[in-house]
């Protein structure tokens, strides 16, 4: 056999939640997908999360950020957890390894798959079909601010959100570029009338960097509008370049509109080699359902499909996504709950195995 | 004749675009619902606006602000110019007037009309009914921040958002004030996991004044959850308060999970005898339409209904609602075409008289 395989160091973090459910029943689907395409991976598992936290009073180790690092690529499962306040799990684990990676793109696809329902009338498969490019470094999220004078009247709090010149650019290229890979129609959602100091910078920015893309179409929305675009028009978006805080609210909608969060995927993107990126379903921790076996499995193996497009695996990625779109369009296919189903997630996982 | 007439001093500010067209045609209707309860209005009209800008270089007098201080209230038609910057109109006219009158309270009524189809599957009339209260003078809208080292590497915006325990504290307590008299449900959201210096404050304030409201429930939601939840479940909604910019994106989903931001009435709210609130229609002012009779006055019927109550005078302000409750779930009824219709905006208002 001259077959020769490429290994892929992965870093794994199951996390909180239904984070260790669909990581784990996904796995052996993943090493299939693998095995059929010549590949391998080396998987380093890190239990890290809440229950590191509660032991060892961090979410990782201090060191963590870099013990990922030379890594190929990261796979995060679900971080969040009922008793410990979300700015501890946040700022403990996903947000310093989106930001000391320097991991800026946060892409999210937005697909209306054929068998599944959208909550808006009248539209069908492959109506919706867009991809927000989400800043994911700095903006609102920037951990700038203070509170003062706590408890008096004259108590304060400031939160101040940072755009730098590179942060901004960096990211509206990363969209024209994906743009002109796909419909060349470009969404730039901002608050410019209200928040005139950030967002009139970012307009700028953008009209700069459209002059190298003269072939993509540009189209300028306030946040509002567009959260109301998403419901009233969705078919006509193709990639919605966005702030920290505006591509949150706007994917968000986006995976619902999409019909489940269950079916939402993403990646944190350092694009090149120098750092990895993360995968991730888009879902949370799902406290209530933890243990039932029944949590949808799609966003982890759509997220796997990315990352393997991500690391240049092409064929192995669409292998992935193509066995998702195929069974959930098969109306006799396995179903979790979320879905409208009854399947398990290991059901649901067999059942992909078995379109590949 | 021993009827007493009560007079309102009013400030109308038609504005721009269609602001003027639906203002103008609503004002015969409103004199007829006050000449029906023993109502005067003295009006008093200013032409300020996009055209007044243009010929003095600002948008409204220098004392424009103080010059509506002591109406009794206030009425907008609508701000923003195809050709002058938003930045320009709305730091000209509406924001200056919002916050220089401190009119603190965003008050925006969410309802599925009967007779109003909505983008979502599966709700009909009265399923959707939900008032936000959007806090209107501070929060990500204050005017602080900066640009600095333009055109270079290291350009850097801040916009800092900034929240005052006054300011936090007074719109909270008017939201709860407001759910004790509907359904004793209140929904905070904000985006305390990756905003904690502003949002764990606003957290900890809906905390203690919750204490003084012991009979109202408390829900609290992420942004990026909320907006999906007002398209999974609006129909659990009764009180929403938020922040400047949070409101705004959720009034914005509101209108148009309600089937038209021709159909959303506000009112920027100054609550006591001290400063005069304003009330106008979310809409903008539709450059595409203007001059073409067709703009749909109902926002601003609806605005004034609302108005009317804000001054104490719930019986016209009911019979103008009532109305256009009547117009709008009777098929035969004339309709602007962004209802679906053809009729002209006079023909919708001359139908709301007959039905006074
Ligand atoms: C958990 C939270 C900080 C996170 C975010 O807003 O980035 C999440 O909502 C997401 O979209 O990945
Ligand atoms: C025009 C703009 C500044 C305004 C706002 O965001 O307040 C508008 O969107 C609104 O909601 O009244």
């Amino acid at each position: 056999d001259d077959q020769t395989t490429t290994t892929y160091d992965i870093e794994l973090i199951p996390g909180d939640g239904i984070g260790p459910e669909v990581v784990d029943a996904a796995l052996p689907l993943i090493r299939a997908v693998a095995d059929d395409h010549g590949l391998a991976f080396d998987i380093t598992r890190r239990d890290w999360g809440t229950e590191y936290y509660l032991e060892q009073g961090e979410m990782m180790p201090e060191d963590g950020v870099s013990r990922l690092a030379d890594s190929d690529a990261i796979f995060l499962g679900a971080v969040g957890h009922p008793t410990v306040p979300d700015h501890v799990t946040l700022h403990g684990l996903l947000l310093p390894i989106r930001k000391g990676l320097d991991q800026y793109i946060c892409k999210r696809p937005n697909v209306l798959f054929e068998g599944i329902e959208t909550p808006l009338q009248g539209y069908d498969a492959g109506d919706i079909d867009f991809v927000v490019y989400r800043e994911n470094t700095e903006g609102e999220y920037a951990d700038i601010g203070g509170r003062e004078h706590r408890g008096f009247n004259h108590e304060t709090a400031v939160q101040s959100a940072l755009f730098t010149r590179e942060g901004t650019e960096r990211i509206v290229r990363a969209a024209f570029e994906a743009a002109t890979e796909r419909d060349g129609h470009l969404t730039s959602v901002t608050k410019s009338n209200a928040q005139a100091h950030s967002m009139v910078f970012w307009d700028d920015i953008v009209e700069e960097v459209s002059e190298d893309y003269p072939s993509v179409t540009v189209e300028r929305l306030l946040v509002d509008a567009a959260s109301m675009d998403l419901i009233r028009r969705p078919h006509e978006f193709d990639i919605i370049v966005a702030s920290n805080l505006f591509g949150d609210i706007l994917t968000d909608i986006g995976a619902q509109i999409t019909g489940s969060m269950g079916l939402a995927p993403s990646g944190n993107i350092h694009p090149g080699d120098e750092n990895p990126s993360m995968f991730e379903p888009v879902h949370g921790s799902a406290p209530d359902i933890v243990g039932d076996g029944v949590a949808n499995p799609l966003a982890t193996v759509l997220s796997w499909s990315m990352l393997l497009e991500d690391v240049g695996e092409k064929t192995a990625a669409t292998a992935l996504w193509d066995a998702v779109t195929n069974q959930l369009a098969d109306g006799a296919a396995p179903r979790t709950p979320d879905l409208g189903g009854d399947a398990t997630t290991e059901a649901v996982v067999d059942d992909l195995r078995s379109r590949l």
